[in-house]
């Protein structure tokens, strides 16, 4: 028997619980207790799923070394060769990428100029400021450019495509093009596809099952972390340790099941609509961002699996610790008690700076003195927990022993897991994303495509029922 | 008489109405005329106040014009002789600079081999992370510091000074630390003002009566904007501009009590707790930001005037368009009927790229041909708020003729004086933020400062009444 591979994760939940924030906001053993069975079920038919194979984004940890080998001298070889990384991509195929960035590389790593690996831009909005200020500081000769889309026709990926590809075969010839190109996308369908065979590009293929926020852990996450030098094996290790964990069928012991439940009690008894993620680590902002999608998206849902109309889904709100004491506190410690905190710290940051004693005779700076930094911002993440749990707040702190590529993964995937599992509390398909089609087919008829014609006119006459004076101009 | 100067921006509510999100969920008439009496006495008491010269933030586009030259002057000198610009602050301290900076400067600024004016960082936490990876960047004897903090007592912001301040004495000397650091504070009262004294430190004064998250235009946000090479008085102009448009009584013709009341209807009417900021133009992301703030910490409060509990506020969500239409529409147009979204566009982007013609054979493709970003990000602006007003959910749209220091002067100011507004509507105190004290308080007791040995023990108590398991290590 191998014994299990630790995390290096915690979850407390003391601050959540009535004994702490009183009965109205807090979770007593009676609520778990009564959605015991509930998140049993939720969790016995996620495992079967995940062991018949049908649950995407659980593969990817398992991924056959080879496939993650051909990822990393992929990423060296671009490494070598170029000094600059470049995805073209939105959505699932950019929040991934720009966590693992924030997380593992340097917090000011483009700027870094003993940085010897290519810097990294991922473009993911078509604003043309954006993409003509990205122009301004790459040297086309020496750039990659990476396009990230499973079907080939995201709106916002081709038309970077278009402009980019253009610009290198006409400065730098069709063959810069073939070397300065590689599709991330689906193994047989859609237009990138097409366009990789005729003109000869290189490819990677994303996974089938696995939808757009749930692919960091394949060819579409990996290959800019590989690029940029971190390790992507020790990334997959975390998430398969995590996996492991997350078989446990007591919820005591498995912390996206317990996680899961707590979100679901505050936002479904307890009437907390706003899920904040609160990192106390500047390196995990993004991973926030990218939660952001993986809940909205897939619990935001307007009918459950009978066709019923349910309007349910939590609203994640992104915030970062010690800062956002400054900005967000005040309202998160006297305004509506609509929230549900979750604090992510780390045991160990992996810098240390020390405060020097200096004005040691003013008594407001001399408790700062020979302090570090790592102490005083360990000190206010406790102190903003405590103080908002005595204003009964309720909130739960997810706690690393030191961020680092292993425990990173082990986190992306319990939070992962626990957003399946709260498909199936929430009875809805956690998988799908069916109300961003409008958007689409009413920004292809104001494009003019093809068969789009009446979406057009939909958007015209939107708003004309309106005979008062409802615009103002100043 | 003087032709009133034009703000070049439109208000446009017209999806807010019932009329095309529905009545459960759009404002009537009816709604907006039984508020009028509150709105106007809201607006005549802050019109009041401001005439009495009592708004503090309504003072500050005044500012004498040989202030904002001085401003002008310093930030000219330290362009000249520095490579980089530091901001320590945090809060208000730093969220209007960050504002300023991604609105009116390069998007990759930083990295511009062009650029002739210092690189700029705003260190607006303690994360020993982020200050060690500063200075890997930093050039010691090339950056200046603006420690910015008006009671010279923040942890964070002090904690940096003591670290910074050290480190440029021991390797640079004293002459160095005078000629590289500025202290923006308070005028006479504070730590950071004796020490000035103490050690001839360069100084500018924080006005007194502007609260820090309405700072901007102020010596707290200008410096940094000097330093960068933004027309602060361009700024300065259309906060005045929009001062004017805000005398206005009638409703229709106020942008600011127009959008105020926007928001109070939707919150406690219409009962849309969350106020989404959804900008389509990248360079007010961080506008967004710095919005989050000032409503957060405005209106989120426990106590209304008269000393009962409240606990008002509406949550501030900040999104981009178009990337969160891969990430969180979704949410916004099937969850619940829970935000009041204001999506802010411009007519004319300050640049234009063109999607070349290419493939024109692939349908899927062919559309965007020939088309600009620009026409695409506009499309899909417009496809979002029509698709989400289609399932009654209800926005508005402020757009800019074009984005300039000039209108995004107006654009501040109309925010901030709407938030004056909405203190009046909700019946509270817009300018303090009592709810921020205790974690303060607690912090000191942690880090062992003398007479905060009580709120150490709160913290250490902390908790200690739960008996149960509460805590899964894995």
């Amino acid at each position: 028997m191998t014994a299990k591979k630790k995390c290096g994760i915690t979850l407390d939940f003391t601050n959540a619980l009535s004994k702490v924030v009183g009965h109205e906001h807090g979770i007593t053993a009676d609520d778990l207790q009564k959605c015991r069975k509930q998140i049993e079920t939720a969790h016995a038919t996620i495992e079967k799923t995940k062991d018949e194979g049908k649950l995407g984004f659980a593969k990817l940890p398992y991924t056959p070394e080879s496939e993650i080998d051909e990822i990393i001298s992929i990423g060296s070889e671009i490494a070598q060769n170029f000094s600059d990384f470049v995805v073209l991509g939105i959505g699932g195929s950019a929040l991934g990428n720009i966590a693992l960035h924030s997380a593992l590389n340097h917090p000011f790593y483009n700027m870094l100029k003993t940085e010897s690996r290519p810097r990294l831009f991922v473009l993911d909005n078509v604003d043309p400021e954006l993409i003509s200020g990205a122009l301004d500081v790459l040297p086309l000769e020496k750039t990659f450019f990476n396009v990230i889309t499973k079907s080939g026709t995201t709106a916002e990926t081709m038309s970077q495509y278009l402009i980019f590809q253009q610009m290198v075969k006409e400065h730098l010839g069709e063959k810069a093009f073939k070397r300065q190109f590689l599709f991330t996308t689906d193994k047989e369908k859609g237009v990138l596809r097409k366009i990789a065979s005729k003109e000869n590009v290189r490819t990677l293929t994303i996974p089938d099952d696995a939808g757009g926020r749930f692919t960091v852990m394949s060819t579409v996450g990996l290959l800019s972390a590989a690029v940029t030098g971190i390790d992507i094996k020790q990334l997959m290790a975390g998430a398969r340790a995590m996996d492991e964990q997350c078989r446990e069928k007591d919820i005591y012991r498995n912390p996206a099941v317990m996680y899961t439940s707590l979100l679901y009690i505050m936002d479904t008894i307890k009437k907390k609509p706003m899920a904040v993620m609160m990192p106390y680590v500047q390196a995990l902002r993004d991973l926030a961002d990218w939660y952001r999608q993986l809940l909205a998206e897939s619990i935001g849902k307007k009918l459950d699996r009978q066709g019923n109309n349910v309007f349910v889904g939590q609203t994640p709100i992104k915030a970062l610790g010690a800062t956002d004491q400054h900005s967000q506190v005040q309202l998160y410690k006297e305004g509506p008690f609509d929230k549900f905190i979750t604090f992510i710290g780390v045991n160990q940051y992996r810098e240390s700076i020390e405060i020097p004693s200096a004005y040691t005779d003013i008594e407001q700076l001399s408790y700062l003195c020979g302090k570090s930094l790592n102490t005083l911002i360990q000190a206010e993440q406790k102190a903003t927990e405590v103080a908002l749990a005595r204003s009964n707040r309720p909130s739960c702190t997810i706690t690393l022993d030191q961020l680092n590529p292993f425990t990173l993964g082990a986190l992306m995937y319990m939070l992962e897991y626990q957003i399946a599992i709260a498909g199936e509390l929430y009875n809805i398909n956690a998988f799908d994303q069916p109300g961003v089609e409008e958007g689409k087919d009413l920004t292809y008829g104001m494009m003019g495509r093809k068969g789009y014609e009446d979406k057009k006119a939909l958007v015209e006459q939107a708003g004309s029922q309106v005979s008062e004076d409802s615009k103002i101009s100043f």
